[in-house]
């Protein structure tokens, strides 16, 4: 997916909310601020938004001498979300849809974003939780279900720390040892990253791969070569979040979306309302956007 | 008032708001975007917000090539409060404190803001005036009433289209033959212009004076030197709207501001909530802000 006008403003905002999270520094603040405004004045629009918001965190770790800013925000999320994780693991067992249940609350991990909520509390992921059972669910849950039921490799692509816990519990509904997991291959914003993936508990029920890349989405250029060819033989795709959403929307394979449209922008491309619960194929998503 | 780290974003989303208002054209939208990141980046944040509006208003209109882009909304806003006029001023006349009832219904106005939401709807200017006589009044009303009742020279600085028939309210509650009305020396977004003014009928009841400047707000040096020592001479001066207060608060000398504090950091700079009616002296607010 291209940027759109309305991509801009709110890099802005968010390079300013960043900078704001990683520093009180009001200097390195306003140095973060600009550096966003200058790339949005330069930018080529066809490039992804997550491209544009890897050059706005780089700069941020930069300016700040922090490798990883969201280190304690992430560790946070995953505490909250193993602490959830018994009762959830035993709302997918004594559903009659485990698999159903368990794409629910994948999708309502995504809510742990700190891109886009910097002030993200645990009532806002009690909430999510609390809706996932309820909400009405876009996408055709029937096709994935047929589709997973006939996989030899899956690539499950993580989003974000504290999320990659609620994806354990769908990944724990694909067939067993056929599931490699994708993550960041180093920090930016709140994404997983190895650590995070290994602090969910992942690594004993799945592979685990690293994209290569920092930027807060799944831009192939960017990623490695063994994980480039980890995405090309997989039978099975499957994209978390909103990040892989905009990198991978218009790739020429088959991909999986799972995310909450949490932005205006990518609910107007999906075709679905803000804040919609969304599972859906990529070359359908392709026919419907704009 | 300076610009603070949060203007900047909200300045982004103006300037692609007023653009999609000028024009359908995405080439020219994309060319004032732009321009608004260029003179971002470049900005110096000792400059009051309407300094920065000022240039990209300008940019505008010179991309659109349209000297007053904001003219039909502005004889929209004139025509639906002119229709609202004379009940309004049976509301006042019928008060048991008509200098009271004016100076909320002059704060109603304030809503007409389209560089705030260049989606105003007539809803939005009745829910304000329904809201105005029982929200809370923000200010020293008394100290206020005693100001305008011991004036030899009024100075009245107008702000928006529209809302300067509300003014027309509080003025015809001023001593009469007193008052001078201050509007803009020429168009930026819905700013009151002369046409404006004598649109509401202001000429009737006060004499008219154009700024000299195509600012939102009053910067002082950038208005010709009859208005300048208009306002140094005027024993009162009463300044509408968010552009007036951010360019005069720290003016060395009394004003009185009326203004709904749309934005949060104005509200945080007066010390009230976003969203109040305000009435209060320049000095005070001087001591109160951060």
């Amino acid at each position: 997916m291209r940027s759109f006008f309305d991509c801009i403003p709110c890099f802005i905002r968010q390079a300013l909310d960043s900078a704001r999270f990683a520093t009180p520094d009001e200097a390195v603040q306003e140095r973060v601020l600009r550096e966003a405004l200058w790339a949005g004045a330069r930018m080529d629009l066809r490039q992804t938004p997550p491209a544009m918001a890897q050059g706005i965190h780089r700069a941020i770790r930069l300016f700040t001498s922090q490798d990883d800013p969201y280190r304690e925000a992430k560790d946070w999320s995953n505490r909250i979300a193993l602490a959830w994780y018994p009762t959830l693991r035993t709302w997918v067992e004594d559903s009659a849809k485990p698999l159903e249940t368990a794409v629910r609350l994948a999708i309502a991990g995504n809510v742990i974003d700190f891109g886009v909520n910097s002030r993200l509390s645990e009532a806002d992921v009690h909430q999510s939780i609390t809706h996932a059972l309820s909400e009405p669910l876009e996408g055709d849950l029937e096709e994935f279900t047929a589709a997973c039921s006939e996989v030899d490799q899956v690539l499950y692509l993580a989003d974000n720390a504290g999320e990659i816990v609620f994806d354990r519990l769908l990944i724990e509904q694909l067939p067993a040892g056929k599931v490699t997991v994708g993550v960041r291959g180093s920090p930016v914003i709140n994404d997983a990253t190895l650590a995070d993936a290994r602090a969910a508990g992942l690594h004993e029920v799945a592979q685990i791969i690293e994209n290569g890349s920092d930027a807060p989405g799944t831009l192939l250029d960017d990623c490695s070569e063994p994980f480039r060819d980890r995405f090309e033989r997989a039978d099975l795709v499957i994209a978390k979040g909103q990040g892989n959403y905009e990198t991978l929307s218009e790739v020429d394979r088959e991909v999986y979306f799972l995310l909450k449209a949490k932005c205006s922008v990518i609910a107007r491309h999906i075709g679905c309302e803000q804040g919609a619960m969304v599972l859906e194929r990529s070359h359908k998503l392709a026919a419907k956007g704009d």
